[in-house]
């Protein structure tokens, strides 16, 4: 960790990537929270969400919180193109003037792997923690890693991006490059009136039909849905970078457990290669990583030591799973995460 | 009807809007099918939806259809914006440049009043029958006409515009605006990369999570996903002037059956203001005219004379009320309708 940041850079030098490509000199940007003890069997993952750095995400481990630092040794690893980690904003200029390549979750993964192998020490992990694409890394760490993977939680996630989920991506993506600043493929510049565009149709999906109807906005501290949606929502990707954005978009949308050499595609052989115990919990009014996507999982999670399916009983739809203001759903999966870390 | 069109126009004159502003020379294109009989009581008047106009939805009125031109006489008045009746891409220069001016429903069918009365010698509806836009405009004509409409069938539609359909159109309003040609308000010319985003995002709005997951494009004649989003889609809007599509959207918004001097803003009064036999008919899986919304106002139509709530059985989303090339939504409507008709 330098002086300068709050987090730890793992320098994974050229990396050959899933498709082929040989990413140079790729970094891996982390933070970590309490300590591993000396039985080394205390370490969480806890991967990071769509446009999310540690920062965003870190709430969630505090004493009292969901995932406890004085108990346990919470390592963030910052997801590939989210501005902190390789991405199309920090990468060599070859990259990104010749586009910057598909890092799938299978990458991302492998390079979490060498991370706590290499460098932290570590073989086992008490729990795989993620929301969103978060989840998705979880379901990949448990089928690719199962004799490291001791649990894992998926909040609002899916062992791959379902049809739907693929087609809101495209209208999120399709608002953003709607933008002039987007040309050949890649921003020039930021957008305004794009990130404004994805922001606004993001609303819609990232909340549901009841949270509207019941304003629930005014107990987030907006006087009215227009000032919501222009507080919250048209700046919410701004302090990003578009084609950072892009990139992340790219992983989401190209995720699959069973896209690699081993699994070849075969689904239900990737989720059968899972062992470890298994919380999913979607979000009940969740439009994009909708519950019948786990509830089709579920089946093939043949080899798990133990599968709980728990919706959030929440009308914040997917922010369900992230519930840095929403106390209920917050207590709701603290005591999920507490009754699985008691098993 | 003039020889070079398919349709006729009821010249209004100089129209005062609910806004208080006076259209000049206001326009409302309408098309009908079949013949009034000697009591005058066979008229069924069929509104438009969004974008739509009656080349689109006429489909409807077939012998053996859902609308039977060979029993009823179908009045199909086209809504303002849609590039027919008066809209930002006909209307006078004045209005474009100063904006187009808010056209409510209640502007819609003051006007569409007009026509049956003054034109047309009509003075009882045994149906107004509506999709979507459509439906709301039923819903508008049950409960200001209400010693005139005997029957109204609301499909995919509501009373009033729910504030998450709101913030979906947002989203398509982000999108469709986040193109360069759009400018000070208003699209100086036809936007490319704005179509294209508008008609993405509509693409994961309008249809269901099961009709993704299930590939139903296919039965659509579609040979992958990324074909039914290019060739459905992509253009879907692209025929019609963007500035049009945005007047639209504001009337759209502005959907409320009670916002006018006689309700004042109170939805129970204006519900309460029905007489006629009400079939609200929303689609099962229908993402932005929600099940909900028809659910909340059922107990407000209290002095209906007889009000059925029949969801369409449909994976096809919003689609499902307007269902073209689906037989069994098809047949569903038919089914109903006959049903309602023979009441």
């Amino acid at each position: 960790m330098t002086a300068a940041t709050d987090h730890a850079v793992f320098a994974a030098g050229d990396v050959t990537l899933q498709s082929g490509l040989v990413f140079p000199d790729m970094k891996l940007a982390y933070r970590t929270f309490g300590r591993l003890n000396p039985a080394r069997d205390n370490a969480i993952l806890y991967p990071t969400s769509f446009s999310a750095q540690h920062h965003d995400t870190q709430w969630l481990v505090a004493r009292d919180g969901v995932l406890d630092p004085e108990r346990y040794f919470v390592i963030i690893p910052n997801l590939f193109g989210n501005g902190l980690s390789s991405s199309p904003s920090n990468a060599p200029a070859a990259l990104v003037d010749g586009r910057f390549p598909l890092v799938t979750y299978h990458d991302a993964v492998a390079l979490q792997h060498r991370l706590l192998v290499e460098e932290l020490g570590i073989d086992r992990l008490a729990l795989v923690y993620g929301w969103s694409m978060g989840g998705m890394q979880a379901y990949h760490w448990a089928a690719l890693y199962p004799e490291m993977v001791e649990r894992a939680a998926v909040v609002c996630g899916s062992a791959r991006c379902s049809p739907f989920n693929h087609v809101f991506l495209e209208g999120v993506k399709a608002a953003l490059t709607a933008d002039p600043a987007y040309r050949d493929g890649r921003f020039v510049s930021q957008p305004v009136a794009g990130m404004r565009a994805m922001g606004r149709v993001y609303a819609g999906w990232a909340l549901s039909h009841d949270f509207y109807r019941q304003e629930a906005w005014r107990g987030l501290g907006f006087v009215s849905l227009e000032d919501f949606l222009a507080r919250s929502w048209d700046g919410a990707f701004a302090r990003r970078d578009a084609n950072d954005l892009l990139a992340q978009i790219e992983t989401w949308q190209a995720g699959d457990v069973s896209r690699c050499p081993q699994f070849g595609g075969d689904l239900p052989a990737a989720l059968a290669a899972i062992r470890a115990r298994i919380l999913l919990m979607p979000g009940l009014t969740d439009s994009y990583f909708q519950v019948g996507d786990n509830e089709a999982e579920r089946p093939l999670l043949v080899n798990a030591r133990s599968v709980e399916l728990s919706p959030i009983p929440s009308i914040y739809g997917h922010r369900a799973g992230n519930p840095i203001h929403i106390a209920a759903d917050r207590a709701f999966l603290r005591h999920k995460i507490d009754a699985l870390l008691a098993q």
